[in-house]
């Protein structure tokens, strides 16, 4: 088993890497009172949920199986956990269970910060993209129409525990998109991890188990590290948003889940590496790399032929990042080294967004 | 002016009292950034709003108005803040403020610790019950259909700014159900507060001003003293809900709205005292004093005809201090000295709840 601890003080927890982990009979340890409330999906519940409700025996167990998708990433599917915990008269000692992707974990993580003002939750983490990114730092929340995750809270899980026997179950579309996430933290912070990444392309894309297990830790470890600098985003921790400023306004105007998260990141992470390279911070020859590596992994390379720079610009305006008027955007520097701007120019940004096109 | 803190080490902030605080230009001053956010209701926004707007000129300001009243304090209606932030570009330097009684306030807290994972909020009470205890120690959250405030988060303000002249304009009974709540204070942990009331209760109900801010200050100091022991109610914080138990089940029985949440309280402590006398906590004389002085506030007695005791112990079962199933009171093991028991029999919770009737 691999593992690290994502280290914030009292706050601190456990993420813990290997195949059949949801199986095993440690991860309950964490739950600290008698009752549990297990938040899954339509899809995932049919897979996995009979293996965690074995291992829960024991305890007063809710379920609770939400739609699929991140178009029921809201207020109104939350409030049904919300009805579920108050039907069967979960206390403030509840613990509440996240098994699934991102959407789920997120939903879950958010209920779990604002029912009776907070109660635990622990990570079982579905997808690659929730492994390496989501499920870890504590972000949780939902969207709300006129914008991506502007709702929500920082509140950290008891632990992570990822199971990469969940992997061979997962859609190559889904698949693909964590994949998108895995590449940034080469992108923002690790070259060596990016050339170890293209390197082992091939068996990354054939999901060769020992390879997907060091690329999720090394992911989790790039992560962690930012994560305990800066918890709640006052300054450094914005690096791991690179090409989701483009990304969310895609899936904000494509009306969230048409295009997966990792998809509109990977297209939002090739318009911030050419608009890098248009600014002389990175070579060309960068831009290329990286559009070779989503296009080997089926990741679209273009934003939706509909949307228009101006929409994007408008969009953007509403991004968490945006301090007095003024849009900031993770940058490349240069290859492994992100930065947070404000500096760059409108014209800039349309020029990169219409050469990705 | 009367001034108190809050001592929460790096979240600590001052509870100022004074006539006409809310025309003076000293509270903008807490606002960080460029952007403000004021919340208000339909009955509040005609009194004081233009005043507050008076001084906020220089900032991008936006204006909330919510209807008023506890049945519209629910997620729905939190949606419409967020729609309003969005809808005006509010990044997460905004500032919100909360600009009238406990519903206004719980809401605007709750929306400032959600919006965007958390933007700063100011409390401008406007009702005797915000004043001494909904505005201060940072609880926030909304009503569920199936429980009182089973929504919500632990969220501090930046001040506590409290105009003791929007108090003539409070009607007679959301004037009384805020001085129930300074009761509590009394009743729980102040045997010399609860003698001055008392001895002063024809002057405060005659809302003599010079009174009333003493009897603020009294109720604050009593707040702050147990919220900076005990900030997450893991233990001691408990005691101010003296009475809230059966109270929340009154509002959550009628429909939330119907009974004010301090007359509700009322009956609640009346119902707590008297099991107290039961258990030969307190003096049976003590239960007269409490309703005589009820009684003199045009306080409620006695719960609503149509509920059943079973109907109480019912939704009692769903209180936030439940723990491993079992009803956790409380209760006067003295005048001056509230506990938490969960050792009460249910036949004599049922007894005080008919001896009240």
């Amino acid at each position: 088993m691999r593992e690290l601890t994502l280290d914030l003080g009292e706050r601190s927890y456990p993420i813990r890497i290997a195949p059949n982990l949801l199986s095993d009979n440690d991860w309950p340890s964490f739950i600290k009172g008698k009752q549990a409330c297990v938040v899954t999906n339509e899809t995932i519940a049919p897979l996995y949920l009979e293996a965690v409700l074995a291992r829960l025996q024991g305890w007063q167990v809710s379920v609770v199986v939400l739609p699929d998708g991140e178009s029921h990433k809201n207020l109104e599917t939350l409030n049904t956990i919300f009805d579920q915990l108050l039907e069967d008269n979960h206390t403030r000692k509840t613990t509440l269970i996240a098994l699934g992707g991102g959407v789920v974990g997120d939903m879950t993580g958010f209920a779990a910060a604002c029912y009776q003002r907070g109660v635990p939750f622990i990570q079982l983490p579905t997808t690659l993209l929730s492994m390496v990114d989501s499920s870890v730092g504590g972000k949780t929340g939902v969207n709300h129409a006129l914008g991506k995750n502007m709702i929500g809270a920082f509140y950290q899980p008891e632990c992570v525990i990822i199971d990469t026997e969940t992997l061979t179950t997962l859609p190559p579309r889904e698949f693909s998109a964590g994949l998108a996430e895995v590449l940034k933290y080469g992108l923002i912070a690790d070259v060596p991890f990016y050339d170890w990444l293209e390197a082992n392309w091939d068996g990354l894309l054939a999901r060769d188990p020992e390879l997907l297990a060091e690329a999720i830790l090394c992911s989790c470890e790039n992560k962690a590290r930012v994560v305990a600098e800066d918890e709640r985003e006052g300054g450094r921790r914005a690096i791991l948003n690179l090409g989701h400023t483009f990304g969310h306004a895609i899936e904000t105007a494509t009306g969230y889940g048409s295009w997966l998260h990792g998809e509109a990141v990977a297209t939002g992470m090739l318009i911030a590496a050419k608009l890098s390279s248009d600014l002389g911070w990175i070579a060309d020859a960068e831009v290329e790399r990286l559009a070779s590596l989503l296009q080997r992994a089926d990741l679209p390379l273009n934003p939706p032929a509909e949307m228009a720079a101006e929409q994007f610009l408008s969009l953007m305006a509403r991004d968490k990042k945006v301090l007095d008027g003024r849009l900031r955007l993770v940058l490349l520097k240069a290859l492994g080294e992100a930065v947070v701007t404000d500096e760059v120019e409108q014209a800039k940004v349309i020029a990169a967004i219409e050469a990705v096109r």
